[in-house]
């Protein structure tokens, strides 16, 4: 892991981590990530899905997206963010959000290995649908050639934390206003099965296990 | 609204949108942005809160925040997401994600004038929590100097939204497995007062107006 003038931050140190288990919690509990590259001179940030799997994130998508085409050997910013909750504090100037954000630096690849690449999508599969991949038929070479999936190493990479409640100005504690926290997080649904599914009456699958949803 | 080459989405044109009924509406069930930009030459993509007023997008933090400093002024890339559902279908290629998504871009313009900067931000915490800004004291003339606020037109901008169960291959209709989407969506938990709060007893205020939350 290196500090670079990039991941080291400036401002707020004690919201910084540098220290692989908390950026690959971080990491591992979120599935929404933002990448961000530059496209013809400007930034551009998109959404996508990922994955870490040991000491690399993926993402992935249809081959003939503009994004993956993009960032495929580019200098890429990979964001996530968690929004754990609103601080209220009794005045304006200090209300806050607590979080867990991670942000890592690096070139994206292109999985080349249809063996390996097929493994890797495995792997995301089955981690958020644990046994999933093996209920499925095996994905045709004619998909797998219509799928991209990029890697970047988790290297230069920084994590910013808040998870605390409001820090108020001492002459402002005995102001009559509410102050803490209001805790947000996301949660699944109930499980809605399409038409086909819904006549079948097969078994809802388990997708909590690496989500970490309440019910 | 201009269209141009960075807002015309290239794929999945059904899943495009450039209205800004649909726009105003993601933006506004949002708290989280990313904003992207381009510093020392190598994409940045950070996290923030960001609000809404009429015909622009705001955000803001501190005067010393490095991020707020590049991206006054320059290129920009906001984007918004939301994760609204796991689409699971009868073939891992086909498996998919539900979410709406807003991507923004222009150039950012600090908010300069000491009373439209202080009508901003009264906004901004009403617009989370309604009412609230009367119930605190003003902010003084350092908590303003300390506090930056950007701003953005809503101008060139796209919408991509995925809302639908899983479409499968014909051939795979019969495969007995579970198909359909399990919702997400993003929750407030139970408020927390701080120590001295829960001492003063205090009521909860509201902050479901904004947010859309369910209980």
């Amino acid at each position: 892991m290196s500090h670079t003038p990039k991941t080291r931050l400036k401002r707020a140190h004690n919201r910084g981590a540098y220290d692989r288990p908390t950026i690959d919690a971080i990491l591992d509990a979120g599935m929404i990530c933002h990448v961000g590259f530059v496209y013809d001179g400007y930034p551009v940030v998109t959404p996508t899905i990922y994955w870490r799997e040991g000491d690399h994130v993926y993402w992935h998508g249809s081959s003939a997206s503009r994004m993956l085409r993009a960032a495929e050997g580019a200098d890429v910013c990979l964001t996530v963010t968690h929004l754990d909750g609103l601080v209220l504090a009794r005045s304006a100037f200090h209300h806050s959000a607590n979080y867990r954000s991670v942000m890592l630096f690096g070139k994206a690849t292109k999985v080349e290995d249809d063996a390996i690449h097929t493994a890797h999508l495995k792997t995301f599969v089955d981690g958020i649908y644990p046994g999933r991949w093996d209920t499925l038929r095996p994905m045709n070479a004619q998909e797998l050639k219509a799928t991209t999936t990029l890697s970047m190493p988790i290297n230069e990479v920084s994590a910013k934390i808040r998870a605390t409640g409001p820090v108020d100005d001492e002459a402002d504690m005995d102001v009559a206003v509410w102050a803490g926290v209001v805790p947000i997080g996301q949660r699944a649904g109930v499980a809605e099965p399409d038409a086909t599914c819904q006549a079948a009456g097969l078994a809802v699958p388990d997708v909590a296990a690496r989500l970490g949803f309440g019910g």
